[in-house]
């Protein structure tokens, strides 16, 4: 599994001559960054006196931020998997018409189930800023940098999502799966950047940039 | 060291109640995923009867992104180390004015050095984006989200890495090394942002968004 490889061998395997893992599993990847911060932000609040009021509020941010971290840290597997399978759909036979056939099935199939694991990863990666939108606003100031730091790799595990959604949305042929998949993308990226948005002005004004 | 644990373990440091690793380190991890996949675009494009005009350039920048991908690779410790200086300098007694004195200069040394990281890691940075722009529009097409994916972790790497600088420079007196650091912080942005938006219009247009 791509998470229990070292960060230099992930690095390795990403710049490999292999097209996975690709920019797929780097998507999954800044958005577990994201949502590990915006957990280190709550666990720098809890248990300290000056936000003990704040306390059920930041214990609850926590553990909504673990699940999605737990989440993210699997879909960086399976993403680079749901391409391994496009991939096998395009090796098998060719040779008769029924083959043809079958084989073009399969890559349809695999190309469907490519394009929903970046979806799922563009879903996730809105929790962690809905989250972590909170968390900046509320939680130990101190930490602000981080905190927006997780903003920042949440937002870009998004839009890096999309350009799977969109390179695999472009070779499939069912109009309807396209088209409802370009109104989920488009809606999610839509709150995506308006909660990068609400938080970078908190920011800016915290960092007095 | 950070880079030598697994994905998993270090997101699991990253989430943890300590300030260190933090938004810092992953600064540096993105430019590394940015800077790995540009040299996966160029492993792709390499070899390729295709692309056998190109070779002696992809060959030349393959090698710049590598060297990238080690100087960002070694950054996620650095940072983390350089903010552990700023930790063990505020931990130094203040009894006597004396020790004040020298607490307080060891301090200003530490977010100086603290400073000088993540400025580095934002030139690393823009560096990846360079490169990384020509690999995009000559490289080829087939990874375009690949190389796309590269450019947004590049890019949030530099945006990541100037939140640290910012921080640091709020606890900096020396007014001169203000100015300098804010100077040169402007100015990669500057050109970072410029490089991502070039790159922004190409990918759009090859990928139909």
């Amino acid at each position: 599994m791509l998470a229990e490889l070292s960060v230099r061998s992930f690095l390795g395997q990403l710049a490999g001559g292999s097209a996975s893992p690709g920019g797929g599993a780097t998507a999954a990847l800044h958005g577990a960054q994201g949502a590990a911060l915006i957990a280190m932000v709550c666990n720098l609040t809890i248990g300290r006196k000056r936000y003990k009021h704040l306390e059920p509020q930041m214990l609850a941010s926590r553990q909504h931020v673990q699940i999605l971290l737990a989440q993210l840290t699997d879909l960086i597997d399976r993403d680079a998997g749901a391409y391994d399978g496009v991939m096998a759909a395009y090796r098998l036979p060719k040779q008769t018409a029924e083959d043809q056939q079958m084989r073009s099935e399969a890559i349809q199939v695999g190309l469907e189930d490519a394009t929903r694991v970046p979806l799922e990863t563009m879903d996730a990666c809105l929790k962690v800023l809905t989250v972590g939108e909170s968390v900046l606003e509320l939680g130990n100031p101190n930490v602000v940098s981080d905190g927006a730091a997780g903003i920042l790799a949440a937002h870009t595990g998004m839009l890096t999502a999309a350009l799977n959604v969109q390179i695999n949305l472009n070779a499939i042929q069912d109009e309807e799966f396209i088209q409802e998949s370009k109104t989920r993308m488009a809606a999610l990226k839509a709150a995506g950047d308006n909660a990068r948005l609400r938080s970078w002005a908190l920011v800016e004004e915290r960092l007095g940039m």
